[in-house]
């Protein structure tokens, strides 16, 4: 083989790979636009239990997807901050991220470029995701309070977005805690949500940059009932009565924003409270069985609630101890406070003393933070299982309703002039 | 409901789930005790391409599992010191931790009791894996130096564990590195990877302490070559040389210790060595396509080496530039020398800096870490690559021979006095 005819090949299997054809095989649709690579019917903040692992989830719709659609397996959240104060700037940002988000959840590279382009330019996507599925990605903005203190913002602020209040047990690192910006990458395989925050993070570089960010292992909390419901780190099922993403009536209820909520730029978006948990789980391990149930409400195996014999039993509140967590965290207890929970387990090596530094990274959606998070946490202060566990991260973020459409873009509703 | 039903109902629930009966399905299986649950028909030390993802791999043979098994798609990597300095209770650890990985590689829970048991005792299983397939689990153990100073055991080192020199470019952390001991465990599900190590440790709680942990999120190397390559965090497919589980010449050859190597005890076993090595991905993903091709000596989209067109192609070293590093790892560059590779990419949030805290955590067995990782590591020492990598963590350990049946337990050829 001549050096040209090398060159030749080598071109033409570049293109080819550009365009997700190794493996991907999305033919004909990759001509016709990230529009046309949508592999399941529905709007993007329906729920497809049915959806394969492999497959794609819309990106367009009225609501984010990443918050009532099916929870996947694994995550990678990142939180940002801004570091241009050039607003044109940072809006192309958004503009930018859009753009590569909706090609990423379509199964394609970053870049019309894809992973050839010129030979003396970097790579448009890093390639790390080159043959992997689409992978039911989704990926979900929002904007943290301090954001508004930038861009002549001030007035913007909704006010259900309020600093969340100090809670008991509180022991918070600064540098797991806030942010200007979060991404949140869901996944079915983990390396496609890592190459989706990576590849963020490269587009937005001089711009944005990442504060913290967490990877999680396992999902501790389903929006699809139909499935098995997971478990946590301490063995207990968790998340048995989530809002499940086919339950219109509550999700209007209680996690997406109306349009008499305040803020109108915020219609059918929702708020996020991250929280790094902590476990303890060599002291749990040592606890006997009794006492782990007790300070459930459940019993492990099946997790059903004290006196009752399956897992989706109503729960009878007064058969558990007062301080049971089921007891406390039920929106009875909370005026019907209630949360869509979407967290993740996460085991990031271990602490200098050799226990191993794992828990629960929760993450919630809710309507208004004042009338969900915040009483709930607030009720928590008695909870028996705060001996085993601390609060060790905290964030909360307005997440902007969906992108309509291509020519859409994250954030235009807070940022673009018609708004 | 009375009490009384409620408390029959309970234990026979946990009874059932005891035995794996939520969704495992053993069944007759589950009665016939740990061996008849192995669902392929090779032995542990063999490839089972075929073997589905969740299901299980054999536990008993006459190498670990682990090794040349297929690579699994999840890691949790542990390293362990022994702090009790009782041989006997060491040696018990060691028996319990046989039995509880030949229960957990089948699916089953640690102990007899499984979830459930005396309600005042702890449960015997921490149980966050209820209701999860095997996923392939294997958990292979390795003997640190620092071991061989302990017990009496001086005299048992085998010449083949040497300490590692300190190689050009090393940048290592004492905190990511060395250990009495370690457990490798892989799972297809990162879960029950999580689960495994979590349990060990739990088990060993008073005698061993975990030093150091890893978490993998996505494998870089395959034993399998019929299988797609799968890619580094740099986007470029990685392993395709790699020894595959079916070629037993090169795996007698390579991997496993020969009954004239030495150390008689080891015989079957094989060297791992593993290092923690961070990617400068910022800095990579702003470096042309062709700098990142002419740096590995491949491209990026297909494999290709320099000069050919296929993934697969014999490479022409001389085409490729002189330190390019695939030309420098090759083994025609080093005398032959051949490592299996079953390294993992692992991203562990952020550092101070805003940057990734990603790269590959590289393990590596080998029939002598002499003939093996030290002179191909020193021949990377002028590697293009080092530019954009840094090693920052390192361990070597003996991984003994497999465990060959029920009776048999993990360093049984090390510890017991007829060995």
């Amino acid at each position: 083989m001549t050096d040209t005819d090398s060159t030749q090949t080598t071109t033409s299997r570049r293109s080819l790979l550009g365009w997700g054809g190794a493996g991907l095989a999305l033919g004909a649709a990759a001509a016709g636009g990230a529009a046309a690579l949508t592999r399941t019917g529905d709007s993007a903040g329906g729920a497809s239990p049915a959806a394969e692992a492999g497959a794609a989830i819309p990106f367009h719709g009225a609501h984010q997807a990443g918050i009532s659609t099916p929870v996947q397996d694994r995550l990678h959240f990142a939180a940002f901050d801004v570091t241009t104060d050039d607003r044109e700037e940072f809006v192309q940002v958004l503009k930018d991220w859009t753009e590569a988000a909706r090609r990423m959840a379509a199964g394609q590279p970053v870049g019309e470029g894809g992973y050839g382009g010129l030979p003396e330019a970097p790579p448009d996507d890093t390639g790390e995701a080159l043959g992997l599925k689409p992978s039911r990605l989704t990926l979900t903005i929002g904007f943290g309070p301090s954001l508004f203190e930038k861009f002549g913002l001030a007035g913007r602020r909704p006010e259900a977005l309020v600093d969340l209040p100090k809670f008991a047990g509180d022991n918070l690192d600064r540098n797991r805690s806030g942010g200007d910006l979060c991404i949140q990458a869901c996944a079915d395989d983990p390396q496609v949500a890592v190459h989706a925050v990576r590849n963020l993070a490269r587009i937005g570089f001089g711009k944005v940059v990442v504060r913290w960010s967490q990877l999680g292992f396992g999902k501790t909390s389903s929006t699809t009932p139909e499935e098995q419901t997971p478990r946590n780190l301490m063995g207990f099922k968790d998340g048995t009565r989530n809002i499940a993403g086919t339950e219109s009536d509550r999700l209007e209820k209680f996690v997406w924003v109306g349009e008499k909520d305040g803020a109108g730029w915020m219609t059918g978006g929702s708020y996020l409270v991250a929280r790094r948990i902590r476990m303890h789980i060599e002291t749990w391990d040592r606890t006997s069985l009794q006492e782990q149930e007790d300070i459930f409400g459940r019993d492990k195996g099946e997790g059903a609630p004290v006196g009752k014999a399956k897992e989706r039993d109503e729960p009878f509140l007064k058969a558990m101890k007062p301080d049971a967590h089921v007891r406390l965290a039920h929106p009875e207890a909370n005026s019907g406070a209630t949360l869509l929970r979407r967290g993740y387990s996460f085991t990031d090596g271990t602490d200098g003393l050799g226990r191993l530094d794992a828990g629960l990274f929760f993450l919630a959606y809710q309507r208004d933070v004042r009338k969900g998070f915040i009483p709930v946490q607030r009720n928590l202060a008695t909870d028996a299982l705060n001996e085993y566990i601390q609060h060790v991260g905290s964030a909360v973020f307005a997440v902007p309703p969906g992108v309509r459409d291509k020519d859409d873009w994250w954030g235009r509703t807070l940022f673009a002039k018609e708004a």
